[in-house]
């Protein structure tokens, strides 16, 4: 598949469904952007069924924006069923960093899960890469060069993609930065889990690479742009998100995508 | 109470409560669309306090749409009670046919509870009517007739109504089929749970049977035709869904219900 | 700090990490609150990592919306820690009155926490100050009079805020009457959680005392008030208050701030 073409058909002409086990507070706009962005969500809470629901499933996203002990394990067996299946997973390590409890959720589930994608911002990633970065909360604290997602990538085997005024996306080899998106996607609630759920649209149709997910992250955030020109704030800037995203096209990106290096 | 008046005039006069043991997808979309339509959302998380709860209210809305082994004890608990009280239950079996976690869930919902109301969609109605439909997800897979709204109404002696390009309403002996609505509510989250809550609006204030959920359905899928008329996608469609809901009259209804047959 | 100016500006410079272990039906309404009103929203669901949350943040918002066994032990852990830290906590007790449970929760909260800051409706106000009143669910029922403001104040040793038609808050001594905000806020599900968020940010930015409870709420309500005058209804209300809300300065505050008392 051309890198610049044809990903937003794909992902509405196979309508992935993305199995998600992410937190309470931006789940709603989880589910909303995935169908926006071509895909069927759903969402699961119960270890009973899990199982059954990956089988069904294109690929699974992982948040860990509000886990808790129970959950935990549902994300963990999730992991390892779309990994069995060879099923691509996404993991947003929202606020990792902040509490020992996080950080040691995130080391479990690499160290039980294949993540083909991990999405966060400056401070999740850098953390996880091994720096010393303090995380204040879930809103990243640094900025930080393309390096670290590459070092990230290297380390985990998958694609890793870091947000911030530009976007990194590596693979451990190659390292795509874009600079499309603005300020206002920062002053809206769960936008990060967003961009990973649309990952998960993307790569649960055409496959787990750089290019689809450099792909994802351009169709959200030009979006993201068409949006804050029709918007007065954050508040009416998600309604139109939701909009611009509906409506994208591969055009669209193939026009609009700004890489910087 | 006659069939085309007075519904959407009774529910704001008396604004019942509407107590909801839900998901966490959609649950604030539920609260204010059960404020729209002119009831008191309550949602409840506990088993400790359902039984409290119930006793204060006027319907009871049970949704599947998250359920878990703990929730599903509090689903069964404020069935029971409203049941002893003779208090109106709609069921939103989402994603019936997913797992065998969810159809347990279901069946054992329906071998303890009287049910007033079933709301689902095509693959959901069909797998409880006894169909060897494959639901994918949450999203219904299939177009079906209105014989299986009826199959399942017989079924369970309640009202079944069955969600998609037509909606069907049907108590075992009559089925009424609407054509209101449109295709936009499809590519929003939560739509269909949004329904269950304020055919829980309604019934709690009108009783259950065919002409109050169809003059439920009718008024919400006629506020969603406004809304589609002033929105420019799915993100500000929700929006002006609800507040077209808010100021739905019985003339409204009376002037735009479009029945099939 | 001079009670009519510069907290608006103190939250948005100083921008208060504000800890929620709240409900999920509102708990994205009020992550967006906390961010428009110039703070940064964390929220958490695992005992596991509350302490080391608590830590990092400035301010802990407790909300019992939807309480259950494992969240109030939650709760109370982070009010302890926040306690042990001076860190001001702000308690809205949601539906108290509605069932023993939640009435329970919220006596053992009072017993086990220092509360800086009590917000709630009229109904929940008074069933803490001892009045006997039958809470409807989670809304209002009662329009009461200043001295049940005061009399919780005493009672506490805290600030109160009764929403209502005027909103009183008091600090058992001194009790100020606002009579900003509209119906319309009233229609839209999560307002009076979102503003318990907004007292989060202004506490956790100056000081938990009576001029910042009285500005947090004048903030909140005249960004109601614009809102209202651009939307349609309920639906396009929220929108249009979480962009008024991250607009909202000090000198409008001052300008509009109406004190009936």
């Amino acid at each position: 598949m051309n890198a610049k073409k044809g990903f937003v058909e794909s992902v509405r002409s196979k309508k992935p469904l993305v199995l998600h086990v992410t937190n309470n507070v931006t789940v709603n706009d989880c589910a909303n952007a995935t169908i926006c962005a071509g895909g069927s969500p759903l969402m699961c809470d119960s270890i009973e069924e899990i199982e059954d629901l990956v089988r069904i499933s294109s690929s699974v996203v992982i948040n860990i924006g509000t886990v808790n002990e129970r959950t935990f394990e549902i994300m963990i067996l999730a992991g390892k069923v779309a990994n069995d299946l060879g099923m691509p997973v996404v993991l947003d390590p929202v606020g990792v960093g902040a509490s020992t409890y996080r950080n040691e959720a995130v080391k479990n589930i690499l160290d039980s899960v294949e993540v083909s994608v991990i999405k966060g911002n400056g401070s999740e990633i850098s953390f996880m890469a091994g720096s010393k970065i303090r995380t204040k909360g879930v809103d990243s604290t640094v900025d930080t060069d393309s390096s670290i997602t590459a070092k990230l990538a290297k380390k985990t085997g998958g694609i890793v993609c870091m947000t911030g005024k530009i976007d990194y996306v590596s693979d451990g080899k190659k390292t795509i930065g874009l600079c499309n998106g603005n300020d206002v996607m920062d002053k809206v609630s769960g936008t990060g889990c967003m961009l990973a759920s649309v990952i998960g649209c993307f790569i649960g149709a055409c496959g787990a690479d750089i290019d689809t997910t450099t792909a994802a992250v351009s169709a959200f955030n030009i979006a993201g742009e068409c949006a804050v020109s029709n918007s007065y704030g954050p508040g009416s800037f998600k309604p139109a998100l939701f909009d611009y995203l509906s409506m994208i096209t591969d055009d669209d990106i193939k026009k609009n995508m700004r890489i910087v290096k």
